[in-house]
């Protein structure tokens, strides 16, 4: 009694936790009992006498073909249908040549080649491509193969026998496909997309809470509101495994047709590595969530003037992630963590001021070690976020999301300011889409401040005073309240030294 | 053609990467010959008019159980068997009562049963713990029970059909244990084993290599040695993505009988932690990794003196997996990890106190960064291989490993040592199992070296001196030269003080 409680618990939590799988197991039902009435009302067929091969062969197709993912249905109903095509096509092909023999050779020529062909196909399916796409195809033309070969019809009733066989699979293959596209359709591809926009959310939201959670800042009143915000944090760890996951759902997913806002050919392997990165950037994350809370016994003087940079190296990361997110999520092409990633790293560069200001002179080394490798994961941190960053930059344009931006002019991606030239534009638009902020540096050097031949931007709330003798600059003010709020070495700083 | 080439040499490396899958094609080849021709001269049963629905499921049971190794085909087997005769047995069950029914209703009632059943059963199919063992079973179960429902026989032919397909799914999925079983068989426990055994090598060798690579006190002469032995480090780079391999040889090792070495109830699971631990450390070692070569700029003298503590940190965790490696893989209950672990440990010491010691105080924190990440990522790896030596302990305990030790006093686990107490005992046997050494730490205080209370061991070369008054120490000649090798703050020391 106890156990069946149990057992009805878990099936509520497994239930609960994606409620799509009622509604497959309900489909299943549904293509069975559909198919198979089509086979019991059914006055023809060479079978008609009993609810025999054929409808065993319609029923049996459904059972295995049918998947929770429509890549998955398909993926098995191709890989079957085209698979007994070709078994039986082959099948036949062997028959004949068998028939030719004498009748005491003719069983023994069938088995040579049924142990050759069953050998041989094993063997293939050991290759890794094949393995990765084609397994249960290969499955499904020994399968079918053999059965053909071995059975000791005449030839018609061979051809009767492949022909139902096909029909039958086409019939139980068909519906599947069809239900699992038209009834509530759940698209691999489209939880492929969904897991990788939340596995950005939560690295996001571990690196936008970091901060908080390093330097103790919150008020350790509710033990329960602490609990939860840890477990909150440690989500990240489930990032961790994602990879088997991930694999399979592309794996599907490049069999699925057109859907929603994905279209033919969308980049799933893009997304793996996008995953990957994500992965990299979890483990860094893993690394650092060992580090919260260990006590370096540093002066607090001290302590309090890393603090600043070393919070805006993590949030501002964070919030790159967030509009990578964002921009994945909308679909749209966005360049609004480019800001961002400047942000954490000019945090980066104030932060080794800092460092090589010999602020820590007075430390001893062993109680930097933790303080350093904290420094050294967010700066691996940050690295990656700019990976991160780029490889959503690359999926967008693969994936040829719409563009939100209305540049003014042609825009020049932040690849140029990577290369480390100083002269080269940038385009950035806030989470509405709306706002653009085009930067353009001319100067070859940044030193000399108020040179005549820079643009100046006087940054104010309301309005916008643009002077400039080489383009456009545009700064919309909600982007300005923000770079405005900003301490010295990010980019407010940044756009004045223009 | 070119293509032809190319699959054939895909295949080749296919077959020189495993050469049990060539084996394994045949087997399933002679398999599906076996069974086939089983039932072409089988003169009698129900069917024998043509070579149809028995031998067709006989077939088929070959085709869709044989697995690669045993554990598979036996989980599918065993599934498939269990499966046809529950699904049988209910169906059965489902024809009796809709046939109370009128003949109207009959069909209506069948049609109910089997969505209500396909329908569950498919959803139960997503607990977890079902997917992981019986998702095979549901499956059949499902596919069983909806044919044998459906199918409009008299209930005689029923028994009949239930019989012949029972009869055949255990003619070929015997048939298929056997032969893969008792011909060449490929045990999922071996392969496990056997995988944990080379991970452990893997990263052993690489931390054994890291401190020369990482003071670059190699030779760089011949280009081809360097980049050969910078492709043997990052074979550590497999274990990181080893994660679903082992889980899934883990899942299916334990379906398979006692074989070879392992017994009944070899604890798989336990395999899984200390891969678990593989794969943690691994993730350390690709951190560590990203830092060989980095020039940290700290004064050659400097250098020389961390030098040595720092290669002994992780030259020693890495015998330490050496020697964990060589007791998994002859099953033997071993401490001689032991011994290098302390090694490891104490060497984590001796660097602490080369930094306390202040020898970096002139050095500029931002040239430290590289140096302390390495710092602590060494001794990340120190920790995290103690636990790997604990659970590959455990695991030789839960095994029942055989003892190689021939102790002279009752053993005393390391455990003790770990928990702070000073008076405890250890046994080191090393790679031989011939040599015990024993030590008796009897002061609560260490510092009172030359105390009257303490056991004195004169380190020599060929005599072994031994003077105790609590018990036996026996120092094995080959183990004091490794000792005596050692500089202060290792083990040699530590014997002296006891």
């Amino acid at each position: 009694m106890e156990k069946l409680r149990e057992i009805v618990r878990e099936g509520r939590r497994v239930g609960e936790e994606d409620p799509r799988r009622i509604v497959h197991s309900f489909k299943v039902g549904v293509a069975l009992v559909l198919v198979s009435s089509f086979y019991y009302y059914q006055p023809f067929g060479p079978f008609t006498d009993y609810f025999g091969i054929n409808a065993m062969w319609a029923v049996m197709t459904v059972v295995v073909v049918f998947e929770f993912s429509v890549g998955a249905t398909l993926s098995k109903g191709l890989n079957r249908g085209v698979a007994t095509l070709v078994g039986g096509g082959l099948a036949l092909g062997a028959h004949q040549l068998a028939s030719l023999s004498g009748r005491t050779i003719e069983p023994i020529l069938l088995a040579t080649f049924v142990f050759v062909t069953a050998a041989l196909a094993t063997f293939v399916r050991f290759f890794p491509r094949v393995k990765a796409t084609f397994d249960y195809g290969m499955l499904i033309f020994i399968l079918t193969f053999s059965l053909i070969s071995l059975s000791q019809f005449r030839d018609e009733e061979i051809l009767d026998l492949a022909e139902s066989r096909l029909s039958t699979v086409l019939v139980g293959g068909v519906s599947c496909i069809l239900i699992s596209i038209f009834v509530c359709p759940v698209w691999a591809g489209q939880d492929l997309h969904s897991l990788l926009v939340s596995n950005l959310d939560t690295l996001s939201h571990f690196l936008q809470e970091f901060g908080d959670e390093y330097f103790e800042a919150r008020t350790y009143g509710n033990i329960k509101v602490v609990e939860k915000r840890r477990r909150n944090l440690e989500r990240y760890k489930s990032v961790l495994n994602s990879k088997s996951d991930e694999d399979s759902l592309a794996n599907f997913a490049k069999w699925e047709p057109p859907h929603g806002k994905f279209g033919f050919r969308h980049p799933w392997k893009q997304y793996l590595v996008v995953a990957a990165l994500l992965r990299q950037c979890a483990h860094r994350i893993d690394a650092l969530n060992s580090y919260i809370n260990s006590d370096f016994q540093i002066p607090i003087d001290i302590k309090k003037k890393l603090e600043e940079p070393f919070r805006r190296m993590s949030l501002e990361s964070g919030k790159a992630m967030k509009e990578a997110s964002i921009s994945l999520k909308k679909m749209t092409k966005s360049s609004s963590y480019d800001i961002h990633i400047i942000n954490s790293q000019s945090a980066c560069e104030a932060l080794s001021t800092l460092l090589k200001s010999g602020i820590l002179n007075d430390v001893e080394p062993l109680q930097m070690v933790s303080l350093l490798t904290t420094v050294s994961l967010l700066n691996d941190i940050v690295n990656i976020t700019e990976k991160i960053s780029e490889s959503v930059r690359e999926l967008a344009s693969a994936a040829r999301f719409r563009n939100k931006m209305k540049p003014t002019e042609p825009s020049v991606s932040l690849k140029k300011l990577d290369s480390g030239s100083t002269g080269c534009a940038m385009l950035i638009n806030s989470r509405d889409g709306d706002h653009v902020v085009t930067i353009l540096l001319s100067d070859d050097d940044k030193d000399d401040i108020d040179d005549d031949d820079t643009s100046h931007i006087v940054l104010d709330d309301d309005t916008i005073n643009e002077k400039s003798e080489d383009g456009e600059i545009h700064v919309q003010t909600s982007c300005v309240r923000e770079v405005g709020m900003m301490p010295e070495h990010s980019l407010g700083v940044r756009i004045l030294q223009i």
